[in-house]
């Protein structure tokens, strides 16, 4: 067997030592695993940012790869922790709806709760479920362990899912959707997926109109703004040599209308 | 054997080289480690902070491990490089007291200091020994070195130890502590240690007053002050879903006062 | 044959999932690589900073080291992507110049423009080619392909190189540099090489004069600016227990004089 893979994807941040220590239990319990980091700068508790940046590295990691995803705002209450196997990787995380995109195009097979304490830490704390209760699941998923040794299995039709991370279609036929997720060069991702707009349509953001679809910045003058499919097959807002974000003065949250024909 | 496990503690920050440029020698003295990052966001020159982080983090890393801590104000001037054997792991730093509490739990052994120049890079700058001393030492003993190869053994009892991140007790039985550490979500980290105050106590600080501790943030409503004891076993002091750095207006070093009857 | 390392170097952050996506490309394609950050804060399209950051660590690897830097304003562009083979290690980068220092101490024997699609991803997108063209390329070096399998030889002569990154020397013998990075403690790092000034000089940046190079920051009062050689072998501007970018009001790109004789 080669060796395993396990990524992490949180919102703990790296000035703490919370991820460092969630890898001293991953290596304590699987040596030979591989650890990757997806991102741990996902905001507070944006679940919704978390599951898009999720879904745009899964699908780029061998089969066989386990994703460990803490973002958790219920931590102590009664929100379910899952393991669920697709066809292609293994995911942990609480069942949240942090999974919803990156299981739209790679769907679950099997879900469990990780209600088994024999794959905990012998002491499960209140606040930090990352170290207790998922880094050991994910190690254990990693070295081979059966999914079904970790709890109860569930219906994968019972996992939390967030179909409002979908745009809604209006009676019009335009599409509305809103930014997930703002990136380093303050482009805007939006949940807009770009299989659907083709190059004859409208982007509205922020009072901004943006018509066609460009194929790359070099499109556009700098400092013009610009509407395109991204890297992850989402439609995104930038500006050449600038900042999108900055220049329409928006946030994670904002709105967006497409209109294609 | 299996695979040596290194972890990295320092205030390089991850915006320069130079934690990469330690990993490159890590990897040319001891090419199957496996490096992991515990942060390397500590406050520049912060050795109580440090201290505190550091030891969150090794009682989870597996038996052997070696934890290298960079926090050297005093780089270039007389304070000892040592690398200290303990129980369960050998920890490689300055002998300036960022190991006070991860020793408090796993009681040193054996302490060398790093003089032997046969275990330096050839070339050892005046202010990068991260790069030239502690890592080549970490990579060797990792290795298999014998620690007393590196240089002159020390009596464990001669290491700097900073007493004053306990707390002190006053005569009238109450504990006075600081915030040692604030973390992504704006919790206040404190050097009380849980095991000492019980539910019947109150935490006074900032001039706000805390009555009882909580379990959960849940105990609590939104926007409200609670203390509780943390993942790590230490008393924090949080807002639910808020800050509470923000919300008090502190910083690190701000006093605590703990009364528990 | 031992671990192949691969090191990363790019201006992504790590606030979104672009580098965790290289990572999976990378271990799916060479699954027994090692991989290293060197840092993913280059500020954006800075190409000269990461000529700078690349060069310091890169010394440090273990010889078959392949090293990654993707800072790329000309994604999308006709700009060429190139593997470059030297005495010690292998790069993979666009030809922007980005390896003009690297290159300087260690120079290329061998380079090819990555042309040939079968080293690509299935699908290259138009704005990451760090995922679809340089991760490929990097992971199939590292696990012992052919560079001149990968695309067209060409000249080593032909790379791009930034000869503007030397300082220039004015006919009175004076070096006019400039700060190509400011370190996290606010250190001013200048493209000034360490082994031209000596110890009688005279250092002027913005207004202020420094005159003879120290050794340690012990050299100097606390508060007070000093000049030194930097562990890279740069001429670097510093104040003790401050930071001298802010207290000198600088920037990236300032420019610097030396004088020595």
């Amino acid at each position: 067997m080669s060796r395993p893979i396990v990524t992490l994807t949180t919102d703990f941040g790296t000035a703490d030592a919370y991820v460092g220590t969630m890898k001293g239990v991953l290596l304590g319990l699987c040596p030979q695993a591989g650890l990757i980091d997806i991102t741990h700068e996902v905001r507070p508790q944006a679940v919704r940012q978390a599951a898009y940046l999720l879904s745009t590295a899964t699908p780029f990691f061998p089969p066989g790869t386990v994703h460990l995803a803490v973002v958790d705002p219920g931590v102590g209450s009664a929100r379910r922790a899952v393991a669920v196997q697709t066809g292609r990787a293994t995911f942990v995380a609480p069942d949240n709806g942090v999974l919803t995109l990156a299981l739209a195009h790679d769907p679950p097979r099997l879900a469990v709760t990780l209600t088994n304490p024999d794959y905990h830490l012998p002491q499960v704390s209140a606040t930090f479920h990352g170290r207790d209760v998922f880094a050991p699941a994910a190690a254990h998923l990693a070295c081979g362990t059966d999914p079904r040794d970790l709890g109860e299995q569930i219906p994968v039709s019972r996992l939390v899912r967030l179909p409002s991370l979908e745009p809604r279609r209006r009676p019009d036929g335009t599409w509305q959707g809103e930014v997930l997720h703002i990136d380093r060069f303050g482009n805007l991702v939006t949940n807009v997926q770009g299989t659907m707009p083709n190059t004859q349509c409208t982007v509205e953001i922020a009072g901004q109109c943006i018509t066609n679809l460009s194929q790359t910045f070099a499109d556009v003058a700098s400092g013009d703004l610009l509407a395109y499919v991204g890297s992850s097959g989402y439609l995104e807002i930038a500006v050449r040599e600038g900042s999108a974000a900055a220049h329409l003065g928006v946030d994670v949250g904002a709105p967006i209308e497409v209109r294609a024909w």
